[in-house]
């Protein structure tokens, strides 16, 4: 179970645009503390994430927000000052390797303007930043919030690696090779062959990919011979 | 080098906010092909992104915005539908394996209404998909930028991989386009080219290899117009 916290936030887009994004990547709940902005207003920017803004749980503090969840993450533009514990962070990155063992997570994000509280940080877990250009690491709310929970969905909806079956591989060889045969000199440059093979079976991504590659490969050997068969 | 490119965007705020998520991830150029919203508000939402907004290079055509790019890369919500290649995707999270070879990246964000034309589509090398929820995978032109962009400077400061320059990646291109010409049928099926292009564009490991695959192809081009010269 997934849910986002928003403490005091303060710009109404902000707020819509997260609420699209919760439906964009799956989020159960979104709790929002004591909103400085007007809701109604951020509806026009949520999209079809209407219906979670509209059932969002508003609470008055802090700790009815976190109440009942195994792992809180606070989140900061501000980190890893040396010698501060307290905002020493993990990267968006590694929040899959936290929360993967934990069944109710909650990513709480702070105000636009000043971010959350050191009080509200410590009644967190962890403290998650995401790294960006260092003259200018600070975020707009909304796109953090994507940030993060585009990492979660990454390794929750990892669909299986595609896949090139062995006879297509086979296939895309035999025709690379019967080309290279067609072009070399008498004493052959096998690195041609070598390289071309190379590059198109790291290149080929799955078995539609290898079939027009191998068509290809055997018109352009139909059209040497003159031997237009297929 | 690495290129944004708005096509055509119709939401003041969502110009802002990627001006400022330039700044955030380091981006070094903002193209805006004729744009459909005013520019002077969407400053507003720039926050320290005002200068890159402020210089932003605004063209009339899409042609003028990927001109001098080695790597011209498309994003879409629309993707991989079951034989149209045109829209087999990379995921996000796989950008960096093409990109890290090419030393001008393009990334080419659609409209927020009807993203990018399948014209606008085939003139790229690749189209990139962010994957989410299957019910509702759209996400807000903005978050998109931000993700990918974020994806891109995840892996900065990792060791330089190999290198492919822009123009071995041109001769790819040419000498693939040249032999599609030669063997397709009278409604050629594009997507011979395009497979081809894209499996050697991502296969291809540096200008050594590069070198080598143009030559195969070139002498397959000397082979079939008898034209031996080399």
């Amino acid at each position: 179970m997934l849910r986002v916290i928003l403490v005091e936030p303060e710009g109404e887009y902000n707020v819509g645009f997260i609420a699209r994004l919760c439906k964009n990547f799956c989020v159960d709940e979104l709790y929002i503390v004591n909103p400085k902005c007007d809701l109604k207003e951020s509806l026009k920017f949520s999209a079809k994430g209407y219906d979670i803004l509209n059932n969002a749980i508003i609470v008055n503090n802090f700790d009815d927000a976190i109440k009942g969840l195994s792992i809180k993450i606070a989140t900061s533009s501000i980190a890893d000052y040396e010698g501060d514990i307290l905002r020493k962070s993990i990267k968006s990155w590694e929040i899959n390797d936290i929360i993967s063992k934990a069944d109710k997570v909650g990513l709480i994000f702070g105000r636009e303007s000043v971010g959350l509280t050191r009080e509200e940080i410590s009644k967190c877990d962890f403290l998650l930043h995401i790294p960006a250009n260092p003259e200018y690491p600070v975020l707009n709310l909304s796109h953090a919030v994507g940030i993060v929970l585009y990492e979660i969905w990454k390794t929750k909806g990892k669909i299986r690696k595609k896949y090139v079956s062995y006879n297509e591989l086979l296939l895309i060889d035999k025709y690379t090779n019967i080309l290279y045969n067609l072009i070399k000199k008498t004493n052959g440059d096998y690195s041609l062959y070598l390289a071309m093979k190379r590059a198109l079976f790291k290149g080929v991504e799955d078995d539609e990919d290898a079939k027009i590659i191998v068509s290809f490969l055997r018109k352009l050997y139909n059209k040497i011979t003159h031997d237009e068969k297929e």
